[in-house]
């Protein structure tokens, strides 16, 4: 099962971090923008090659070190149609060489719009006689505002395909809380969102017991965090905000079950950007950054033995 | 301004309303699946060169009726990069027949993510030296959960390229009400999001007194538009949820201002998908549905003379 397989990643590299290949042009060496645009000019296509190349030089780096990596939507498509084909070509590249792939769109939609998204990150279409994957990732964000029939058809292509998806809760973003955290009854509404989302995948629990529905809950925020993790049993977090955000290993602790389990920690800029700061060949410092950050969560987690 | 340029063809074409263009392939007549499956086979590039002829077919139906189009963005994205190929043939070919053009995409996130997805949509992009367009929609819809710094970057690029947003407070759907209809005050959420909207656009009002941040509202639940009419003055209404899902311009006119303003009324399969229910050409049958609507929302209005 898909969760159960990440955490089998996580628990075998003993590494619960995600590296979020977010590749706006300014993080990408220009030696390799320039090498595009020699080729093909200053055109979004040239950019797109330039991004598939420096994502597989990324993914060469980390595979046997991070186990997932976490793909932010928005950089692909403010390429255009060439950036939807260098988020297929980086979602390739990576399951290749082993890795679980998060597609970060925060799709949000209801009925067969949203088995549409779901089919389209998650499932496969039928086109005439052919069932064809458009890109199959193992898991996809998505907001739940619209409410849970805008998430069933999401968890309806999760069980088909053998998928997962992280449901938006509490971000790491400052403004999150001008509605997230606002009381509705007795609890806040990112608290009314993951009861919701625990509600409706009870039958989707795996082994390590967390289920096909996850939830995004910031980095930056580990009160809300602790108390989410102590509510939410069967919900696996995927946690933003680690590094250029501020959030930190410590404030990403209280994400963790007791067995340092059941959370992922994503870092983007602090890994794809390393070169930036320390100098040098960018694959060896998203992979220097990479075990850093490996080092710092171990640390935190008191595990450093076991896991 | 785009909000002012939507509503005088409005105006002029006395038509507010708007053709959803959401090609699920079920909706696209066999022979043009069929020709197209002929020369590229049973592919999503074929699929999705089957979406570029069936849009321009609508868009050649419908331009001289109707004022403004709706792509939504999961349809496209379910052909992968060649649907993001199909989903900019139809911007463009659209607005080369001088149709104002909405990408339905219901995209959130923060910081410079925001901006990466506006500047996909609505915005251009900075590719060594050149400044390129990816998309170049007039409007883009928004998903509000992660509060105002998720959509300031999407107001920014509005000011900046002349373009607006459609934020999303009551959808349409059955389980809109789940979260949207929550008290947090004295306020629902869907209200909160509203006035959010209405205060960090205020700079941004145009001749006809709407804002460049206008307001997904559903068609379905006339009650709450009415509410919402009164209570949000410069808030332009994007209404889904006519013909299929269940609204009727009866329940769509309170959207509308007292001068008939204000808003525009969605309507996806009943157009694109009239051939099924008529017969004959899908064209013709897409034209004589796109005619009935429009008699139906002059009539409901009451401006059969004016508008």
């Amino acid at each position: 099962m898909s969760i159960d397989r990440l955490q089998a990643m996580i628990d075998e590299m003993k590494n619960p971090a995600v590296a979020g290949l977010d590749p706006a042009l300014e993080h990408i060496p220009p030696g390799i923008l320039e090498k595009h645009f020699a080729k093909k000019g200053e055109t979004l296509e040239a950019a797109s090659e330039a991004v598939i190349e420096f994502n597989t030089g990324l993914i060469d780096a980390l595979y046997d070190i991070v186990p997932a990596i976490k793909a932010q939507s928005a950089f692909y498509e403010t390429l255009g149609p060439g950036g939807a084909a260098a988020l297929k070509a980086t979602c390739d590249y990576a399951k290749s060489k082993g890795m679980y792939v998060i597609c970060d769109g925060k799709r949000n939609d209801v009925g067969s719009t949203a088995l549409a998204y779901s089919s389209a990150y998650l499932g496969a279409v039928k086109v005439g006689g052919a069932e064809l994957r458009p890109y199959d990732f193992d898991a996809l964000t998505v907001n739940a505002y619209l409410g849970t029939d805008g998430v069933m058809p999401f968890i309806e292509n999760c069980k088909k395909y053998d998928k997962a998806i992280f449901v938006l809760l509490k971000t790491s973003n400052p403004s999150a809380g001008e509605l997230q955290d606002k009381y509705i009854g007795d609890t806040t509404l990112y608290t009314a969102v993951g009861d919701l989302m625990e509600d409706i995948s009870r039958d989707t629990i795996g082994e390590y017991g967390y289920s096909r529905v996850g939830a995004v809950v910031g980095a930056t925020y580990p009160d809300e965090a602790a108390y989410l993790r102590a509510r939410l049993k069967h919900t696996f977090f995927l946690v933003p905000g680690y590094g250029a955000q501020g959030g930190s290993a410590a404030s990403a602790a209280p994400a963790f079950d007791k067995n340092g389990r059941g959370a992922i920690v994503n870092s983007s800029r602090g890994i794809i950007a390393a070169w930036k700061v320390a100098g040098g060949d960018y694959r060896e410092a998203a992979r220097a950054e990479a075990l850093r950050m490996r080092g710092e969560l171990r640390d935190v987690l008191g595990k450093s033995d076991q896991r």
